[in-house]
């Protein structure tokens, strides 16, 4: 069956049966769901609502052949949970509008949605609605996230200080390595270790890290890796006024990107550094908080946490493994001047 | 200049300059706008907010010959208030993703942002972030917008009971006619009223109606009229488990729409009972407080009300003039199953 013989109304009956209909749940605070004109959500007294919106759309950001439907739904909705956490906040519901062609078969679609279901029950979102529209030019995937944070706890980009300590979750790199590998071709893409792919394909959003973090109270600017080290660092030097020094020799690079990097024939500081996609969580923290927010997040979530430089009062530096230091420039991906 | 040399960040500035970067508002009760990894809002205490997301894409629901790029901003926004509205809710901040090509010129992308500013400021919504990327095939707009409202004053589509009067806003059909006529050629979209090309174009949401209205507390269900009065009217039978009725005399056709469809030689009938992005408002209410309500909308706004029919215990019908009735079937716009 093609979702020109289901009908728009089918399909989203058939969507409903797997993320639920106009019920609500204490959990997510949903009052009513998928089926109405609008989603309702009771928001918790004192804390305060945070939303984020991301699209993907097929050759910017993906191609159908690197990764599953189930993978796709995944990943549109981590990038935004993602997002959510990394202002600190706890992910509530989502809105998913979906484009597409009448040929696709329903089973496409539903796939994306098991895969956006199965990541959002990790973490008590509910998907409350959305659109799925006819679109003659490929998939597009369009997610909204919203969360919500204490007004105190709350992340921004704009509060890092000189001397504060740059904190990084996880492995820098990975996302780009498989991305160039899928790019390279399915040989290749098959040769690096899965867990390169799998960094590219199915990232895990750091919620839980982020709230373990913010927590502690020591935090004083967070933002989540998308567009690549220096790229997102710059963000947070912009919006904070400040400067800053990233240690080459400090970034944690996987033991599965140096064996991707040599076989891709890339360098991984490089990839470390510039590569997108990571949705790490890169943290500025107090230098008198640094050791009990890297334990918190530790301890809470079993994820590392590298100090990997320090805010300064401008500039942006690259400290080598010599000791010398050069001007860190940002070379991420941006939107227009270049694609997949 | 093109999006290629401006590049997302350059042109994430420019928008920044005409909806406003990272500052909070106490209107819109955003405390962080666009500029971070998602903006942030304070909710009203003891209110429900309301979330609603719509995706337009290009040759599906728009020709870019068809609209200027600040009515497209604007309709993108438009139809996403209405459903705000549907729900009884003043609308408070949106979202909007927009995937375009690097040849678009940033004048464009810059104007459909200043249509939407510009409806967004009559409803003292703020635009408070989203994403701009890259797509190679056309244009796609998703915007996410958010409302709050009162928990017993928030309307359905399930409340409708047998015996309630249905009531709708405006006119009905001029939008369809306005499409139709567009379709036609540039010749005869010139001859029709402009008030049927505006009605397509550029609606109107019935935010101020649709609050009046529930102010009364006598409104048992209500949605707005985005696929046609027949297919919508339909969800309103099935979520509410009734049938209805329809007066096929009582339906309000404009003048412009009766001039248009003679153009067009289309009967002014069939398109007020299936065409689609009316975006007027669709409620059903008591008996006992029919008047009343109509006359608070009407009061408050200057908008007509007119009562088309009843709320039956099953069945949907359709009234014609000389009192026989017929079934009424749906024959509105749905994906999938045709375009444009």
């Amino acid at each position: 069956m093609r979702l020109s013989q289901l009908g728009e109304f089918g399909l989203i009956r058939r969507l409903a049966a797997r993320i639920g209909g106009r019920e609500g749940d204490a959990a997510s605070g949903i009052v009513l769901g998928l089926g109405d004109d609008a989603a309702a959500f009771r928001p918790t007294p004192g804390r305060l609502l945070v939303a984020t919106a991301d699209m993907l759309i097929e050759e910017t950001h993906f191609r159908r052949d690197w990764m599953s439907a189930r993978d796709l739904g995944w990943k549109a909705l981590a990038v935004n949970l993602s997002d959510c956490a990394a202002m600190g906040a706890e992910p509530r519901f989502a809105l998913a509008c979906i484009g597409l062609d009448a040929a696709t078969p329903p089973e496409y679609v539903e796939e994306c949605y098991d895969g956006m279901q199965s990541l959002a029950e990790h973490f008590g979102v509910r998907i409350a609605g959305g659109d799925t529209v006819a679109s003659r030019s490929g998939l597009v995937f369009s997610v909204t996230a919203t969360g919500e944070v204490e007004p105190e706890r709350m992340a921004t980009r704009a509060g890092a200080r000189p001397g504060d300590i740059l904190l990084v979750t996880g492995t820098l790199g990975d996302s780009a390595a498989g991305c160039a590998a899928l790019l390279a071709g399915p040989e290749t893409a098959r040769q690096v270790p899965e867990a390169i792919i799998r960094a590219h394909c199915l990232p895990w959003p750091r919620v839980r890290e982020a709230r373990a973090a913010v927590l502690t109270g020591g935090v004083t600017a967070m933002m989540d890796l998308s567009d690549g080290l220096t790229s997102d660092l710059g963000h947070i030097c912009e919006e904070s006024g400040v400067g800053a020094e990233v240690d080459a020799a400090a970034l944690p690079i996987s033991q599965p990107l140096r064996e991707a990097a040599a076989l891709l024939r890339r360098d991984p500081l490089s990839l470390a550094l510039h590569g997108g996609e990571d949705y790490q969580l890169l943290l500025t923290v107090d230098p008198s908080q640094a050791a009990a927010v890297r334990e918190a997040v530790t301890a809470a979530t079993g994820t590392p946490v590298t100090a990997i430089g320090a805010i300064l009062p401008d500039g942006r530096w690259l400290r080598r493994a010599d000791g010398s230091r050069q001007p860190l420039t940002a070379e991420g991906f941006h939107h227009f001047g270049e694609s997949i």
